[in-house]
């Protein structure tokens, strides 16, 4: 049986997220599936990455899928090409070992979360930004990510309700950079948990603004209490970047 | 009388071009003016500096009304931002000199069209490039645009049916830049004909993919007959990049 390695692009707006609901929810696992399913004749399970929230975006989300079809890489790339909606591209495909597993063999992953700093929004990534128009201190959102860096408990930065799971995780950079009023936060850790980049960027945006400083930061870590922290930054600005495997 | 020059941007996705319609098509100019007229109470009209085409797109596009209302330039553009929907922005406005006018008073303007050239399209700019598989030869299609630029009859290259206006019109620049996949081709010229930049751009594909060389544009030029020439290239993929006065 073959395993396939697959890196796909998706548009999240109209979906919920990248698990397949109970409900009748579109989600991206759900449309690779079905067309997965109808290209092989068999019934494909996708294994992916992790989860991505509602609304949020992937430049190379990475699964994997076991299959007995003998179609040709390039044969079926075009099918899913042709088949999924226009804002779901799978990108490349290999064939990998037998024992990949897309979510467990994870390394690390890159998210970016993208800010429009002006007046007014841009029209042309307002679907993929979080505009604002406060003025925002860089200087203090790069000092407050500082704190961040590094193996500590992120309770205060998950919107998890159930405590029996290690909430501890490894974040090995924040960079925040700056252009034409588009801010960018990439972050890189070994693991998130549910919302964690969100709010992050939610609290780095409250020490911008100067509603909260760089020492609140090592409070709020240290209190381990999700109301301590800033409020969820918007789905539409988070866009997982790439896994590192 | 106040006489104010705006500078607004559009994703024109939605919309039948910028000239307001005699049927109930929504088009800019009838967005802006229907919101200006609510504000000033008075029946705006708005000088645009020019048509665009149903889809087409403006990063700077640039117009021109007449009002007596004495509202602040902070307060008529945070109207606007308010009431327009979110695809159209008003992003700056200053009082002008009586005789300003948007559309008489334009020097030249730059448009951009965008390519992506790849083996899928890009999600996140779907609706904003062009998007084609095909191996493009940039230099061959350099070398063909230096061919139009000058002035010329370019009655080859507009879909206008009647011969009773001159088409004969300046291009003074042409840049087209590769960056990862992404294709741009900016054009600047003192007047552009119905369809022009499209058609020209539609050429310069042909050029691209080895269907016509460099000498056939001199011809297509010389024979000023519209059959001669490419096709349209798609609306989505232009954009109104500014206005020179």
């Amino acid at each position: 049986m073959r395993n396939l390695k697959i890196s796909l692009q998706y548009d999240g707006t109209r979906y919920k997220g990248w698990q397949r609901q109970k409900e009748n929810s579109p989600t991206i696992q759900e449309k690779i599936e079905s067309v997965l399913s109808k290209m092989t004749g068999e019934e494909i399970q996708v294994i992916g990455c992790g989860r991505t929230d509602s609304g949020v975006h992937a430049e190379n989300y990475v699964a994997n899928f076991r299959t007995n079809s003998n179609m040709s890489i390039d044969e079926m790339l075009d099918y899913l090409y042709e088949y999924l909606p226009e804002d779901i591209v799978v990108k490349s495909m290999k064939d990998t070992t037998e024992r990949f597993h897309a979510r467990y063999n994870v390394k690390s992953k890159t998210y970016v979360y993208r800010i429009y700093n002006g007046r007014f929004r841009n029209v042309f990534n307002r679907k993929y930004t979080y505009h604002t128009n406060e003025k925002l201190n860089l200087d203090d959102m790069k000092r407050a990510s500082e704190v961040l860096i590094g193996t500590h408990d992120f309770q205060s930065f998950t919107s998890l309700k159930s405590n029996s799971k290690s909430t501890v995780r490894t974040i090995n950079y924040i960079n925040i950079t700056e252009n034409d009023g588009m801010i960018e936060v990439e972050v890189n850790g070994n693991g998130f948990l549910w919302n964690m980049v969100r709010i992050i960027v939610g609290t780095l945006l409250e020490v911008g603004v100067g509603k909260i400083n760089v020492k609140d930061v090592e409070r709020i870590l240290d209190e381990k209490k999700r109301a301590e922290a800033g409020p969820i930054a918007q789905a539409k600005g988070l866009c997982l970047k790439s896994v590192q495997y």
